[in-house]
Order: C-alpha cells, then structure tokens, then sequence
C-alpha cells in the first residue's frame, strides 16, 4: 500500500477507497494497453493493493472491464448462458437480441459503446479493449461451449457483425438500419450470426 | 460558363480544365451533402456548366462519384454483372470477394475506404456517402435483380456486414481477421451475405 497523507477528517482509507482505486487502475490499464494484455496482477500492480484484495470486491477481469470501462453491471457470463439457452437453432438469434437489448435499454451500454467504438477507429494504436472483451468473454465461450475448436475465429467475425450493426444503427443511422425494431433486426442479422458461431464449418 | 481571368499563356480553357472543374464540384457535394441527395444537375450547377456537359464527360452519378470520392475507376455496373454471374449460391461469396480484391488489390481501394469509414464515425454530421453509394449503386441492384421486395433493407445489412469486416481487419486488426486470407474470409462470410442478399426471408 502507498503511504496516504493524513486526511482532513483523519479518516482511513476503507471499503469503497480501495475498490475505486482497484477501479482507477483498470480504467486506466483497459484503456491504455487493451483487453486481453491486462492481468489482475498488472492490475493490483498499477493500484499499488495484494492481488487477493482484487479478487475480493471483483469476481473475474471481466466484471471489472464491465464496471470500469463499459460502467454497467454487464455479467458476461450470464450473457453466455442467456445466449446458449433453448433451442440450438436459436442461439444466433439471441446473441443478436441480447446486444440490442443491452444497448437500447434505458441506461443502457449504447453510448458508452459508440464512443468506444468511435475511439478504436480514429484511435489507430491498435488498442481494442472493447473488440477483446466481446470476443474472449462472451463470443469465444460461447462458440466453446458448441464443441467448435476454431472458436477464436468464429468470436472474431461475431464481433464484426456486431459492430457493422452498431455503426450502422447508431452512428451512420442509415435509414433501414436505425428505423427497424428489435424484433426485426433479430429476424434479419440471427441466421448471420448463427452461421458465424453455431452452424458447422 | 463563368467569365475566366485572362491566362497569362493565353490557353482556353479544355477538355481537361472542364473535366477537373465538374470533377471539383462533385467532390465537393458527395462530401458536404451525401450521396443520395447529390444529382447531377445539382453538380453542373455547383460546376456552373450545362448539365449535358457532364453525361458527355461521364457516364452516371455513380462514375462520377468512383472517379472523384473513391479516386478509382471502379465501375459498380460491372461490379453488380460479377457478383451475379455464376450460380445462386455462390453471390454471396462473389460479394465477398470483389471487395477483398478492390481493397487489396495494389492501388486498391483500401486507403480510401477506411479513411472515408473513420470520417464517418467521428462526423456525426450524418453525412455517409460511402454507406449511401455502395448500398444504391452495388447492392441494392443486386437484391432487386434477384427479385426481392425489401431490397433497400437487405442492401442497408449488405453494407453494414461490409463495413464490420474492413473495421475489424483493416483498421481494429483483430489477429485473425487481419491474417485471414482472402479465400478463407471468402468461405467464412460468404453464407451471411448470401443470407443478406440472396435467401428468402
């Protein structure tokens, strides 16, 4: 821990300090270096806090990327298993609602996930942080779970197809694209999905 | 005609000077109006030439638009004919792969595309000329030519799957999409274009 200089009302450094400093140094780490190059280690580094108190305010990378980059409760793994239940032939489909809904649900993700998006694409650093995430934690597993052993590439072209929506919703608003309802862009983009990461290839 | 200055060779304005002069001014709208709501007659205005003056320069708003925008001589007609060409079941792929190889190609157009991609994410302005073109001149003729009603939507999800390929392999680099050879690309979202564009639905 970093000595902290006395504070006005000589309180200590408790619960909610130390998780937003966990939280500072991943914003900061996710931003800088991307997704999947980040540790929790690197984290608890950057924060100057034992690895073990990380692991005690957050459950998995993944929910801090959440909290931290994305500020939304987003439970990737709950996503995966939403996206897997019921029928096989509608896993594509519910890949694509489950993204709708997180994006246009009041205080939803849209926002935030444009301006990344925005970001990555005049960025050119390479950085991705949001491209990573959507593929390690939510698509790739998902492609697993199927038994697919080309999981990453099939995570990638998800990722692809997901962002091609979304700019073309939200950001280029071509006129189709950002008139259409929930009900019908699942109708139209769930068999593209489902080729990507449910049929075989 | 404007009045020209004297020209201190005493030249008259050509061929060539009206060229670059129509040339001028369609670059100028597509990039301030769009390109839907460009017409010619509104370029020979902004040119101050007779509108007749362009047909006998160029052959349609869309060569027009490849010659000055794109700066290729990309022609969309012949670009619809070979996506068409061959078996139904393979236009999806053909789409695929003419804009791999007018991306990859030397001197191709991948410099422009992704620099008129990442205007249009950070403009806001609603100005997307690129997303307008390739969706009125290349697919939604393709769509129509196939018979479909709801062509304009299937040309809007044409372009958006479009633009999440060159996002994420040209300008994102996810590692697979970057490395992926253009017949393996080809193979992989050839199906979901043939769903976009083909498919009853």
């Amino acid at each position: 821990m970093t000595d902290t200089p006395p504070r006005p009302r000589g309180r200590r450094p408790g619960r909610e300090d130390t998780r937003a400093v966990i939280k500072a140094a991943a914003l900061k780490l996710f931003s800088s270096v991307g997704y999947d190059k980040v540790s929790l280690r690197s984290i608890a580094r950057e924060a100057d806090v034992d690895p073990a108190l990380i692991h005690h305010y957050f459950e998995s990378k993944a929910e801090l990327f959440a909290r931290t980059v994305l500020d939304l409760p987003m439970d990737a793994e709950a996503i995966v298993e939403r996206i897997l239940a019921g029928p096989r032939n509608e896993i594509g489909a519910n890949a694509i609602r489950e993204f709708l809904d997180a994006w246009d649900s009041p205080g939803g993700a849209r926002e935030r996930f444009t301006a990344m998006l925005r970001s990555a694409v005049t960025d050119d650093t390479g950085r991705r942080p949001m491209s990573e995430y959507l593929s390690k934690e939510i698509f790739a597993p998902v492609a697993e779970a199927l038994g697919h052993p080309n999981a990453k590439i099939r995570a990638q072209l998800a990722v692809s197809l997901i962002l091609g929506l979304s700019l073309t919703r939200y950001i280029l608003k071509l006129p189709g694209m950002a008139g259409a309802k929930h009900s019908q862009l699942v109708e139209y983009a769930g068999p593209a999905m489902q080729h990507y990461l449910v049929d075989s290839w």
